[in-house]
């Protein structure tokens, strides 16, 4: 069963095979994409068995197979296309970040309610909110990015399902429910840090018992 | 056992009662909370049980009680002071994000190792990296951010730790190992987005057969 942590685990493994690649490797094996990824060796080769990539455990998997198999599995054989709607802190840095470029991803258009926000002129261009359903549906677009405040995500989801969007990631702080069919993964910035916060704090107190 | 997901469903419970709370609501029951949070009701319920948060199943819990209950827990009954390293655009949104205030979490400080990216004069001031080591001793700084590129991420966790930082969030797109005692959390944009590109796809499959 493919499940979320699989593929996280999935997305380490090329990142690292990436790497490994540019220091002119050719052939990896199980045993140092685990240590990328923070993984068992066994692990890694269950999770390729998973999706029938078999490897020659003597000799390795040789690198460049293996980034065009898991970059197929990722979606990463072709540019995938996101909008992002909410165009404030976070939804700006988004557009800015140049880390997705070089993963196959690309920004193709903020959108916001504000008409101060917007700039069609722009390298990507911020568009009015009301022409987002059009804009999805002329370019084809699967995939989005919710950062708007907590009181307006569910409204935006909304039309965001309406427009035809298929994959979702919130940053607004509320946790939006994942409609049938569809993919919403909640991110709240807060809620990670509280996260370290407690387990932090435990740490201190495991140390001092 | 306290576990990740565990945390997040209270941080998610405790957003909910801060939102009944500001609606004049005096009481809140489990089902409640179990649609806020899309868990069930019995997931609430042993979520409290587990932190010795007991409610009366008819009458349901007193939403101040719980408020400062979970507040406790997360660490919420004081200010948690966080720095960032690393001031590109994911950086400056941190330094800029207003969601942090009312989380009782605070940013006091950024660091970088470009000399025109420092501002000791701005709200929250912006200092030379070789400085972050003083500061976080001078100040008892117990949490910090990791936003550098992956090149510099080790090194950064590295120095980090020396200074007596315990949680740390990191950014870089590189899995970074989680020391002994400490929190490492590593949350890379890209594999969030890898995620939802494949589940959505999969969807679509699923809809197809």
């Amino acid at each position: 069963m493919v499940n979320r942590s699989c593929i996280i685990r999935l997305s380490r493994y090329r990142n690292a095979l990436i790497r490994l690649k540019a220091l002119n490797f050719v052939k990896v094996f199980s045993e140092n994409l685990a240590d990328a990824a923070r993984v068992t060796a066994v692990q890694v080769r269950k999770d390729f068995s998973l999706f029938g990539i078999c490897g020659n455990r003597r000799g390795g998997y040789l690198i460049d197979e293996l980034i065009a198999q898991t970059s197929a599995i990722l979606g990463k054989d072709k540019v995938q296309k996101f909008i992002v709607v909410g165009i404030g802190n976070i939804g700006r840095a988004l557009l800015n970040y140049p880390g997705f470029r070089r993963s196959e991803i690309e920004i193709v258009a903020g959108f916001d309610v504000n008409p101060a926000k917007c700039d069609k002129e722009a390298l990507i261009p911020i568009l009015p909110f009301e022409e987002m359903g059009d804009f999805v549906a002329q370019n084809g677009i699967t995939f989005g990015i919710i950062s708007v405040p907590d009181s307006a995500a569910q409204e935006v989801l909304e039309r965001m399902l309406e427009a035809g969007i298929k994959g979702i990631l919130n940053f607004a702080p509320i946790c939006l429910k994942e409609p049938k069919d569809h993919v919403v993964r909640n991110l709240n910035l807060e809620t990670e840090l509280e996260n370290i916060i407690y387990f932090a704090n435990f740490a201190e107190q495991t140390e001092r018992e």
